[in-house]
């Protein structure tokens, strides 16, 4: 037996998860993102289970060509498009839709003779300042891709630095509509956020990433608690060990925890080289035994400790759940200053994956 | 061609660090600690390289398996013991170590029938409160062990929870020269900041691990920087986008981060589910193109930007190291709140790994 720790897929809620999307976007198209493994939940599981998408947006070629010969005839779609220019003769083998995010990239497609001309995803950087080309420079691009007769198709596509905040999405639509003017072809701008909450933004094609997987794109349950959506994954593992510690005992390393009085805790095989966050604090929230109670002390690289003053009846081998459907991922996140984003996909590859 | 970032293992700086530790300790024997798939740097690679040792140790039942039937013939210690009673019949064997933490283990061992008895090592809670009997309760234990035929050899075994910083070992060590009284048998307390700073905590085994593989055990490398200790990996990637931000610009994520006046910056193949830190904040240092600079703005889940001030030559293709030599992995660690242990053990599953 390897240790207790294993992280469940509930891949159900991954289909009903889809159809949540589908409710808020009835009109657009869906790219599922399964980049990062499928946010650390398992390439694999996931893809079969979403098999009702109208295609897959990842951004490792390896990834891509993985689902292609596992079966996926439907659009690919890279999304930081091709690193080196051979890369373009995959991207044509196997049929992949590629973002273009800057010049190189073009003189690198109208150098190639493809087999058939590609679909191309034409990245505008709307204020981000991450990837693509920017207000002034997306024109040329634009005409220039339009003019390859390498070129089947042209999406205009940007991302959303602030969907998810207050800020929003008006200063970044700005630009879109400014930019968007006399270039005839489909958008593709929503992520997860802007897919909830932006409606303008759906256009023909939306990817939804985090909320196909049960989490919030804010960080924040409450955002989502009524949208229908469902956790995919929980984490579990077991007690494997109770201790009486003393008053004024100090717990884990640094001993920056120290009990008031006389506390029985428990030790759950789970620490940062699983992925559980070593950011997480005391008192941040954990199931143990049917009760929420809380950590106690400094992550180890393997274990933590948990408070059993709240299940006087939890012992060796009692079950304990990291995050899931008692326990909210985005909860977890919050305490550990990040977001369920960085907690699914930093999943550690020795926790098996148990596919319900 | 995946994407450009990758980890290279310096494998010579393994069995350089392993002699640090034998000058450190020339009188114990040495556990290479190589849990968590040797703390992120891969089992295969690690045990190959340090084959001078005198034994590893891990916690899966799994890694041991595979450490032998990869060939390695000498002692394996099972650092959290085993969770099932089962597993005593392949800790059997595949003659394992394993410690002993808690009652039922005892119990399991008496009712076991084993090929040649076994070599345990007793865990004493010595203050750290994770695993192992406390000071009342240990002397009962190592009665009950040594009764039974079962045990060829029974080692004292502790955990130091603060001799990294100022805390120490004093207390701890109080705690084991009082319960060592009359315990016949050697001992094993060193974990690499014992190993280092703590020669009375020698005695016959130690157990290093992070050290091993070049990082602090302090998460300060000016505590280790006049050791000889060599970081065995670097993690690095390269520039795939070049932007030129106007004035008042915001980057990534959030916008948390703006520019003051135009400002040239690269976008970086690597983000957080590749195991750079997502806490790590702008001012992260980073070296890009032969320079120092930092890292700007909200670490996204496949990218980072970074600042090309300082190197105004840098373009897309140029080298990016997040840690190794340049920088240490204790500096980004430092500045993300955490340890190198969790970065290093945090490396994605999707890098891939080159083996010098």
């Amino acid at each position: 037996m390897p240790r207790p720790i294993i992280a469940t897929l509930d891949t159900a809620a991954l289909t009903s998860n889809l159809a949540v999307v589908r409710r808020h976007a009835p009109n657009a198209r869906v790219w599922s993102v399964v980049k990062a493994n499928a946010y650390g939940h398992g390439l694999n599981a996931v893809w079969q289970q979403l098999q009702q998408t109208d295609g897959f947006a990842l951004l490792d070629l390896n990834e891509a060509i993985t689902l292609r010969e596992e079966g996926w005839q439907g659009p690919i779609l890279l999304l930081e498009g091709f690193f080196q220019p051979t890369d373009l003769a995959e991207i044509d083998r196997y049929r992949l839709t590629t973002t273009v995010h800057s010049t190189w990239q073009i003189d690198a497609l109208a150098r190639m003779i493809p087999l058939a001309p590609f679909d191309i995803y034409l990245k505008l950087n709307s204020g981000m300042n991450r990837l693509g080309f920017n207000e002034q420079q997306l024109h040329t691009a634009w005409q220039a891709l339009s003019a390859l007769k390498q070129v089947a198709s042209l999406t205009l596509m940007t991302h959303f630095a602030y969907a998810d905040i207050p800020e929003g999405i008006a200063e970044q639509m700005a630009v879109v509509y400014r930019v968007g003017e006399g270039l005839h072809g489909p958008r593709c701008l929503a992520n997860s956020a802007a897919t909830l909450w932006h409606p303008t933004t759906h256009w023909q094609w939306i990817r939804p990433g985090i909320i196909l997987y049960g989490a919030s794109p804010s960080g924040d349950w409450k955002h989502v608690a009524d949208s229908g959506l469902r956790p995919v994954m929980t984490l579990h593992s077991e007690l494997i060990a109770v201790q009486q510690v003393p008053a004024a005992g100090r717990i884990g390393y640094g001993g920056y925890y120290r009990s008031e009085e006389t506390q029985r805790i428990g030790v759950v095989a789970c620490g940062y080289a699983d992925g559980y966050p070593r950011h997480a604090p005391t008192g941040t929230p954990i199931w143990v035994d049917g009760v929420c109670t809380r950590t106690l002390g400094t992550v180890s690289m393997d274990m933590l400790m948990v408070d059993l003053q709240p299940c006087p009846q939890a012992r060796i081998g009692s079950p304990v759940e990291f995050w899931g459907n008692h326990i909210k991922i985005d909860d977890v996140a919050t305490r550990a200053g990040t977001l369920g984003y960085e907690l699914m996909s930093s999943l550690a590859p020795r926790v098996p994956i148990n596919i319900l």
